[in-house]
């Protein structure tokens, strides 16, 4: 038996005797801060963080998250102000913003009104006219480089076992497009668009529909070939069948235009799916004492993460590149603007990256082959607390997606979850150039650690 | 090495020694006669043979039928007449037609106006008032035990390559309805729904929307969990997807109430699928000299196959109880009317029971689990000429679905094709009270060879 590097037990078996080699590694890479708070977390600390992690996992899995309805941001989401703009990810200063961000940011000032050229718009928000914000810190979640602004439609959705609410824009759809880092006016016209139209015949349809009970959908989606983060077109036409009489019967004179943005958009419940997420991992936020990762977010700048034990802090570090990406043609990694987006809250409710398996088109990012997509998902098992009951994997012949990613795992092991995303320009303002997978920084869930650590003592 | 019963092997091995055992078993069951006939097929006569199925697979794998537009069935159908209803199956006298089809007969007999209680249908049937005649023999295709009069809408699929036309009713949906052999109210209500609402709706839609393909969309369904027999949802949903903008710009009055039809029917794909196999089958019929088996239909009573080389004829033998079923809470095998309907076309072009291993929840008739799925695909695999290039399979590598069912194969190896289907109640009018998989008889491959050596010498 040969515990650590394979080197010992080669050296054995080309004496001709059989070796058995261990993958063990030092935990923690050895650094003496972390073993140390390893210890007290796995020794003395354990039994209180197993119970919060518990409920924690608890919540994830059965709350039961129902798009409510659709309203405005300055209506419903909790905090807005008539000159706020919500984006993507951990807080940061507007010198900071990455190009694609700052790029939706502005088409969102011109779109509400408040500018009419780029120029103009970038005055309106380096002069402090405009207050830019978390979505995270509002209750919600938001995509890719979103901006929301208060006149945008928003969805909203309610977890009613934890009587919380959470909030997502409408997913802007494929093409020239805000979410993707372009501020060409056809953008513009878009957010104008999901103003004007998307959002009224929405409105209408889920208010004569009734509530949506979304993760009921995104399981059946699973069973689908979606992984609901990169891959949403099951689990998309699951609820265009749902609302397909409430479109038809809308009286909204522009719902033919919408059910053809509707039928086009192969990414429109990845929206919905994030609202739910949040929803979820906000209850599980509430849970003290928890080693859970409770929320996980990119604003193209920095990548965030918190931990159910230590409240709304934030522990950040600098976004990783997408890595493992299919490219657009003419473009690379060269062309590659970092991790972006709040939409890595689906990896913390057993979705996306997470849920690898369960999805045959996203093999191809993952080395080419179902074999690759499984020993994703089963990679990010050991890292996590439990599994899904509601998210079955049918390549696993129907185990759980796992749940619950355990910052105590995450740094022993080195193993940090891969995120399912999309890949936008970096400067250019082309929009989205290709899709591939990005890895959460190890930084992010040793200060976690050490914090909740400190929390804990 | 042991040839045959594994017991010679075993008494190997209990003396110490190894053995491989190889499961050989003699081929047609021994039979002189069959013997004598796959000698020819497969020696003297079988470059001919293989020639005309390299065709024949060729067009079913290439062909690609699109759905042109929906008519009634008196100006679409060729040969239709206005008092014609056309069965599912090979041709049948009225007296031997199974309860659930007779049924169903009556039904359409008072939906076209002819009769106002099942009484008088039975005697306007009775009194030769009505022709019967098979859909196949006017180039429709028509589940379960629908029955098709000139007034009913259907669905017109036209095959470019072959420049041939082929044709369903549209699917009844769920509850009470005529296909699965119920002659209540409702269910004459259900065929005048589809010809005042359903069909008029549709003929607006695809007017606009243009020619669907098909099978590209079936394509896309099998990656998401269809077999496109049992279960067509992915597949309807995309179609529904597709047809959104059209819908809610449709005129006609009942748009909404289609809508909800529509939204509520999932197995609203498996006429089209039909009609598409169909126009293939139809289209690979004109082959000469060919083995592989173009036609595969049921009434209730008999089950017959045509085959290529053979022409029209059909070879049949008394239709086979549906085995390995679940059924609804309340009903069991004695309840159960055999196999029936025109939907094991399904089966001749890749999908349904040879395509099992596409469907994880179709696993659950076939043992529980993908493996059983996977093994009843590749079971399959062994009686069939070559594999779709277009129905790929996720559980088995995307390697190609099965194609082509040669009776050489299926007489000399035993294997006949499983087919997926629903179960109707044998006798009391309840409709569908299971689902499960029917086995081919073999006697129809036994007949179908022996007449296709007699022709080919």
């Amino acid at each position: 038996m040969n515990v650590g590097l394979p080197l010992f037990g080669e050296a054995v078996r080309a004496q001709g005797a059989q070796a058995v080699d261990v993958d063990w590694r030092i935990p923690a890479g050895g650094n003496p801060e972390l073993v140390a708070a390893l210890s007290r977390m796995w020794g003395p600390h354990a039994a209180r963080v197993n119970a919060a992690n518990d409920e924690v996992v608890r919540r994830l899995d059965e709350g039961t998250p129902m798009l409510l309805r659709v309203g405005t941001a300055l209506e419903e989401v909790p905090g807005m102000e008539d000159r706020m703009i919500l984006h993507p990810g951990p807080p940061l200063e507007w010198q900071e913003f990455c190009d694609p961000l700052r790029r939706s940011v502005r088409a969102t000032v011109m779109a509400e009104g408040w500018a009419t050229s780029p120029e103009e718009a970038q005055e309106f928000v380096v002069n402090g006219r405009v207050r830019l914000e978390p979505a995270n810190h509002h209750d919600a979640s938001i995509p890719m480089a979103s901006a929301l602004g208060p006149s945008a439609p928003v969805l909203v959705v309610g977890n009613p076992q934890g009587g919380n609410l959470a909030y997502s824009a409408i997913n802007q759809g494929p093409g020239k497009t805000p979410w993707f880092g372009v501020e060409e006016p056809e953008a513009i016209e878009r957010l104008a668009f999901l103003r004007e139209a998307v959002g009224p015949v929405l409105r209408e349809a889920i208010e004569a529909a009734g509530p949506v009970d979304l993760l009921s959908m995104v399981a059946q989606g699973l069973q689908m070939g979606d992984d609901a983060h990169l891959r949403t077109q099951a689990t998309t036409n699951l609820l265009i069948r749902h609302l397909l009489p409430y479109l038809v019967d809308a009286d909204h004179p522009a719902r033919t235009v919408v059910a053809r943005f509707l039928s086009s958009n192969h990414l429109f419940f990845l929206n919905l799916a994030m609202a739910a997420a949040k929803a979820l991992t906000d209850w599980a936020a509430a849970v003290p004492d928890s080693s859970v990762v409770v929320g996980m977010a990119r604003n193209g700048t920095t990548f965030g993460i918190r931990v159910g034990g230590t409240g709304e802090r934030w522990f950040v570090a600098p976004a990783p590149p997408v890595g493992e990406a299919l490219y657009h043609a003419g473009f690379g990694p060269e062309d590659s603007a970092p991790d972006i987006g709040d939409s890595a809250v689906l990896e913390l409710v057993g979705l996306g990256g997470v849920a690898a398996a369960a999805s045959p088109s996203l093999a191809s990012f993952l080395g080419g082959t179902m074999a690759d997509a499984v020993a994703a998902t089963e990679a990010v098992q050991r890292i996590c607390v439990g599994s899904s009951g509601r998210f079955r994997l049918p390549f696993l012949d129907l185990r759980g997606s796992p749940l619950g990613i355990d910052v105590r795992r995450v740094v022993e092991t080195g193993i940090t979850p891969a995120i399912n995303t999309g890949v936008l320009h970096v400067c250019d303002g082309t929009g989205q150039v290709g899709a591939g997978v990005a890895r959460a920084p190890i930084e992010c869930f040793q200060q976690g650690l050490l914090a909740l650590d400190a929390a804990l003592r």
